[in-house]
């Protein structure tokens, strides 16, 4: 937690969280507010949060950050993509549910000159796990769109539009992945593409399918052998439980 | 043993295992019928078993209990699935040998109001491993459907059926996925549907491709490297192996 | 590795190792002639080795045996299939190498009555990689036929012929998997046919695909982070490796 | 580390690392010029570098060296297949950084009578991501080449050329896979030809599958549950970060 907290620092630009359609994942929109920290030297900034959104704001689960993203680098952009895992709350019973889901974070940002490009200048744009599902199960003629509203559920609703579009090229040959972010209170107007070719989205597809289980959580339901078993007595349990279920 | 333990309790709801068609896997079924806990507080409720079925009640391998289901909230039922993994016995001989086979286990709900689902009046369906493989390898106008009946080879056999079928729409864009459960014991006779788009089944093709080899037990087969095989004398134990062999 | 050895009991049935098209993997071959552990109750048969064979029958590596098969009954065979991993030598340097290669074995026994199956009369197949890359190809109209000769390289060559096809049906709504295996030293001649559905063979090819990379040892390319390298200089290696390559 | 240093001896051939298009991975491209330990006994060659990549030739992630070759040898040549996992740097901030990325290492080498091979002759290509993408995402009948300059961005570029073909065969029966490498410091010019069944090329596909995450360092975004959650308090941590957030 430290660790994590010594990361946040603040930043004067103000950033509402996104939406998310599923009515119960509103708490993990805080991911897509945060951007992305991979670049940067041991400094991050931080957006502003609403109050509302403080509470979700752990994220002590994960004991190592990691930095892995992969990065497709073209004439106009830059778009890189990494996973962002679930955080877990440990239950009374013992047992741990999934508190903040995890997402697929896209990062865009603009060419400034020849294989220059402006990190600052970044939007991203946070898939939940069934955007995951629909862009891996892309044809190679198939296109499809995801709309957020970051604003969503506070008095900003409406104010920020982010729409992320992937089209396929006519024949075949790759997608055009479009980020598109429209915010009313900066009165900004932010537009990315980046052409991306059939290998690229290959490996996409392929980290993604990797990576959908992670952010669904469904990596913890791992077997785990009863070491001890020899240990304790497996009759007694049996009777234990029995009565348990006979009462 | 004892965490486990501290989450049953007895529910006066009678439910009997459900029937699964493969004959060494009776032993299975209890999970169908103990329901979810995903959603509850430290309190779960438990079915009484049959004492056939008793004897299988040992969940002690899973010293972590995970809650990360993948549910779909639609307009008159909601869906979730999440895996249960098998569960282990110890041999004699040191080795471990799947006891109760693992299952995805599908739960439906029903709509009450405006995005209100009631979780009291849900009904399970365990997915086996073959029925998985079913679900994970339909084409986009394929349609299957499964039938299971809890009672099987009890005294109420016949008394209560379930089935399972996912019907893809015309258009091939997605599945509808229903279950039926006809309780002539309770007199109840409940059906939910629930319309899955090509997106949400994309993911649930992709989590229980994941999950069904660890359902199945197979994540168990890992190897492991002999580290200590420099401590040990490697030509020692070839001629105790081959003197073994040769006897 | 006593553990192991413990489990080793000597068998009066000939049996030699079978053959494996790849000139560096004879050694890998002990595997498929050892027959099928899982479902014995702390003693296991053990067949005699051919000499040659004997300097391979080293399995320490594995430090917990599991037995999680996926078996199919059906009217007058079962069949069964489980993952075999792969053994490491330990190399002077320090890494490890795959010394016996991992397979996926399958296992047919005959049915003697109705839901009775006979697993004395039981015969293997051992699928190496490359035999288990071709059935996870294979299009549902697709077939496929694998010979193995177990006395091949020893003076019994020819002598007992495997041969394993799997056929799709007409209508690709399966397949039938049939082991023959033609032993002249025994005068034994025994034919397995099993129909497998879609759905089964779904099953196979998920849990085949997920087994392929452990079989070939790849999962123990893992990435391991650094945790201990605040601890030591990071400059201090570099210079070391550094006077090394320029030597 | 050490253990490392002691594999790196020196070797008097010289070769100057691959050229790699991403202008972010030109330290990576140190595993190709090393080659392939894998049939080594304790003594590996090792390249001179050009000073300009000695600064990435740290390797001391890796705490076990892993040889699991996947090889096919055929008439004229054989090919082999591993995968080269990143290695990670360690941030002020406690996290980590993929610093040079994982590649799939093929190595060809030629037959020098029946099946007979000469590792000495043997030249490598290394793999990126986005390649493997190629070839995992290849239709029965497609075909891609890719074309590497190890002397690429040093004063030897253009000198130094290699290209690898992946072909598939008219009846889509497998493919021809072709390794040209033409050096124009040593005068030379190898060209190295393997036909790959169907059945061996889903083998690869499957492994490089299952390996491209792992060379993209996402293996490491792992969900680690806060197994110490309930000593720490989480109030007082939830309190610390608003506070960090809102300053």
């Amino acid at each position: 937690m430290l660790k994590l907290s010594r990361l946040l620092l603040h930043s004067s630009r103000y950033l509402v969280p996104q939406w998310n359609r599923d009515p119960l994942s509103q708490k993990s929109l805080f991911r897509e507010a945060t951007g992305d920290f991979k670049l940067l030297r041991g400094i991050t900034t931080q957006t502003v949060m609403s109050s509302a959104m403080q509470s979700s704001a752990r994220d002590g689960n994960s004991a190592v950050k990691i930095f892995a993203p992969y990065s497709i680098y073209k004439g106009k952009a830059a778009l890189s993509a990494d996973p962002r895992l679930p955080t877990f709350s440990k239950l009374e019973s013992g047992g741990y549910r999934v508190e903040r889901r995890g997402v697929i974070m896209l990062t865009f940002w603009p060419a400034i000159g020849e294989r220059k490009y402006d990190w600052d200048k970044r939007q991203v744009f946070a898939l939940s796990a069934t955007e995951v599902g629909s862009l891996i199960s892309l044809g190679s003629k198939d296109s499809c769109e995801f709309f957020h509203d970051p604003s969503m559920l506070s008095s900003n609703a409406g104010q920020v539009r982010k729409s992320l579009s992937i089209k396929a090229h006519v024949d075949g040959s790759g997608y055009f992945i479009s980020l598109s972010v429209v915010n009313n209170i900066l009165k900004t107007n932010d537009r990315f593409v980046v052409p991306v070719t059939t290998a690229e989205f290959a490996v996409m597809r392929t980290a993604f399918t990797f990576a959908l289980p992670h952010i669904m959580g469904w990596d913890q339901y791992t077997n785990q052998l009863p070491h001890g078993a020899n240990q304790s007595s497996p009759k007694a349990v049996h009777e234990l439980q029995s009565s348990e279920w006979d009462r």
